[in-house]
């Protein structure tokens, strides 16, 4: 995962464009039936219009001896995302209302766009701002906004079940590993794992340019997805080695909180969890009350919480191997609970006869082992309503645990789904 | 309110009787369309029956010289509420049968009644009392009690809705500030305000005597209460300067035990609440079993909680103008939050394009306003299910800043009542 | 009650045979109404088949000097129940192979079983067992299994509803005083006071073997029971002066789990819960899935809690007269909630006129007594809704005081059920 995070690194990803494109098709190589839809700028979706085409070519900032100090062939952060082509002299007076820096990150180059408003500007790190020298700059940008297109990858994994889980992230960030690398590998990842097997369960990926994207999608499929989703996750930032993170849907109280809490918690139980007024990412989208989806964000470190988050220091410092792989077993394990998630009945009333089935200790009066137990406390809740999640509560044993007891006692033919 | 509550002090009100309907007189003068009703003595209400009317013209005790020692022209707390006449000479171990003061409290005249019950008696000072000297004592009161009527006031202010709130405050009880003359001076202020302007809601206001008048009203109306009033307040002890107090409902749970909670928090974190089993005013009926209304009761500090209560003590040193002033605000309070209480509904799935409003910050990237932030959060809420309190309590937020944010979403055109 | 359970002690018990038999006609002289239920043997329960009878005339082991070192005739806690016959000469090392005893306990001879696994063996003490000397021993055991039936008994106490209570215990355990006979010896009590008084409710009590013998009640009646079963118990461990303690019922919400909590914590404020995960009796079959009965499990120290359990060392030193009384008072209290559960409304709005009825201080003004509030709070839950449970939980007063004033509102006519 972390090779392919490094490839998709130094594409020019935006809300559109070919950045975007290139990194679908990307993915594409990995899921081969991955559909790339295209949206035509000027739409309206719901409340939004979707924006012109971004093309940028060349961008740099030339200093009073004429040395290129600033050139977004060096790094695509340094040029405020959707900027408008620019070719002019300017003192450094004016030339600074058209800098972005961090003074408390002097070595950071920041991340900053301007979808929706004509603007334009550089990034630069705060320490080589302060040193530039006062005279005449040069600045340009060649860019164009233009009739186009927003495009997005959507990807259906038929299972035994119509119902379907959407896993949705996106790629419209340029040169950042942690938010938003990670989310698009991890995501593609899954997709394989989720394309190489047999399922219980369908699966929708998506991977959108945040918001505007989600909303398109959304534009696009609401009525079937409101029908067929029973559950889901956004990932984001969940590269870094950091922590486990759950970002709870608009009422907090849907099945894929369950699941996601209780996967998080076998991850880490000092994961952390975050209620819907904590959101950013494209569950803001999904949980809106005219959509009001089961859709719940994954994170390692949240967007906002580590110090790195929308800079040129979100790198692969931050993201690793481990940090991804940590991140795909906690999406992994929402999946298995899902898939695992059916209830079940016992067949008959009062308990079973475990002796006749070779599953007790025949000589009676010593208080059995400890796994027959188990195995009855779980048939004990086997009683229609109670899904693996539930009895791992009531029991205080890891949901695999109950997992594993439910194939059981389904292979003594003492419950049927 | 206090030249208001000063006017109506010296008057000697009853649950019958002229001192009740100087008193009703006097409110209408201020609120012109309230209506006075009558309901003949000896009617059966419920469980009870209306006594008769009570009327004193004077009353004393002439000590051994001929001196008038104790005199209901001086104060009407002298006399026992409902005393039947006498013109009796007794000594005055006799006497003190019939006398009641309050060690605790040497200087205080208490106040008691015996409403249901023949009986006559003279309240004064613990202090005054030891110092009677033996001898014999002349003893007056010159009262009866006749076929008559008990009268309560009511006022109704329709508004937009048909759905009403019932605001009630009791005029019974004689020369008390605190716990009785805050409360219908609070109401009859309040009903001034709410007939100067129009409202969303109708409003009920009733100023009965307390028990027996609550009852009364009731039986009058109870059909259509139970199908009207969504909400409402009983108004006492809410002219100190003490704390602000909220006595819940019976089951704790409606509405107004809702608004109330709120809008005692936005007057002072410290405030106090109540259940229903420290109830003791005419909550006792509106929340009764067969009624069960959402009758909510609003005090600066409760009825037994301050030492004054029931005493000769309980004047305007306990009841001020600012005492007065944050009752009024407190009820007030209520009032916006019921008025505001509607719940809205977004226009659109997916979150608004802020930006194309003028909403957002323009340069995308760093975390937007937090105002933005909560615009969004409330909107998040706007599912035609929270109103202004819930989405209060769940972004722990005060209402007036939810109402404030519902009301942009609404001028933007973002979300529909 | 102790002299009665010493009775039954000597009787060796088994889940079928002559003891059971004995056991349940013994409990007949007491409750003369007591059926005897038959199952043949062989008869397919639910899950299970009812195990051949049991038939034990002699068992022994003579150590190489023919001395009888162990003899059935002493303890019928020596021979592992429905051991199958034997008579052989075998070495120790052979012998130790069917030796059952309890190094922690090395004065303890164990309690142990085989009912469904054709095996034999011996149980004796630790101490015992170190000192056998090497050698030739002898081994009988004159048991038989024979096509015959399984017992129990059931009584049914008719009360003006038709609503049932049932109450369980267990009758299937050789000479063991806690484990088992307190059950079946406060059942029987139970009856003999439920059947010489009037009851409101109906009662239904059953003496089963465990497990197989509840399941062949169940598998007879189920459809019955549950539509008139509205609460229930089952009695074990329930002789001893330790504690007091309820397994709750599978979900924990019914109300046998709420008259059980209340019961106990009058009988002692440090009462033991314990969840449905700690079950070990007959509640296993009550509360299964598709049986699903409101039975709560009652004991004083609960199964596997106390050291003596499933040993020789559970008698008359465990059970006591003490304990067996405090046992039955509990069990009586859970009864005489129920009893006096019914729901009560007031039978007319607003509060009574207490003073016309001789209820209230006449002097109004002060704050009535305690006893008359305590007679309105509790009148004020009287809304068809709460009953003496959950009026108690609100006023957080003893269910007793809150059943006493319920009698005087019924007796002033204040509220009928």
């Amino acid at each position: 995962m972390l090779t392919f995070a490094k490839e998709l690194y130094p594409l020019n990803r935006s809300i559109t464009g070919e950045g975007l494109r290139q990194t679908l098709r990307r993915i594409q190589v990995e899921l081969p039936e991955l559909q790339i839809r295209s949206v035509p700028t000027g739409t309206q979706v719901f409340d939004w219009i979707v924006p012109d085409e971004w093309e940028i070519s060349d961008a740099f900032i030339e200093d009073p001896s004429g040395r290129r100090i600033v050139d977004f062939s060096n790094n695509n952060l340094h040029v405020v995302g959707y900027s408008v082509a620019v070719d002019v002299r300017m003192s450094l007076d004016e030339l600074n209302l058209h800098l972005h820096s961090l003074p408390d990150l002097p070595d950071a180059i920041p991340y900053v766009t301007s979808y929706y408003h004509d603007n334009w500007g550089f990034c630069l790190s705060h320490r080589q701002r302060q040193s530039l020298p006062s005279g005449n700059y040069r600045v340009v940008i060649r860019s164009r906004k233009f009739d186009g297109v927003l495009n997005y990858g959507e990807l259906f994994i038929p299972g035994r079940s119509a119902e379907e889980v959407l896993l949705s992230s996106y790629v419209c960030h340029p040169s950042l590993a942690n938010n938003e690398l990670s989310g698009p590998t991890v995501l593609t990842f899954l997709g394989k794992q989720l394309s190489a097997r047999e399922n219980r369960l369908s699966y929708r990926l998506v991977f959108v340019p945040e918001t505007i994207g989600a909303i398109c999608f959304l534009n696009d499929n609401l009525e079937h997805l409101r029908v067929s989703v029973s559950a889901g996750f956004n990932l984001t930032c969940i590269g870094d080695e950091r922590n486990f993170s759950v970002i709870h849907s608009r009422l907090g109280t849907t099945l894929s909180d369950r699941v996601a809490v209780a996967a998080a918690r076998m991850m880490s139980p000092s994961f952390r969890e975050y209620t819907f007024l904590d959101r950013g990412s494209d569950e803001r989208q999904y949980c809106s009350p005219l959509v009001d989806m089961p859709i719940v964000t994954l994170c390692r470190t949240r967007f906002y919480d580590f110090p790195e988050y929308h800079t040129s220091l979100d790198n692969f410092d931050v993201v690793t191997a481990q940090g991804l792989e940590g991140g795909f077993q906690f999406a992994s394990k929402c999946i298995e609970l899902l898939e695992n998630n059916p209830r079940f009945r016992a067949r008959f009333p009062c308990e079973p006869q475990l002796g006749r089935r070779g599953l007790y200790p025949s000589l009676g009066g010593a208080p059995s082992g400890a796994s027959v137990n188990f195995l009855l406390d779980v048939l004990a809740y086997c009683d229609g309503h109670h899904d693996a999640q539930a009895i791992s509560q009531i029991t205080r044993r890891p949901v695999e645990d109950v997992t594993r007891a439910l194939d059981v006692l389904l292979s003594y033919d003492l419950i049927r789904q």
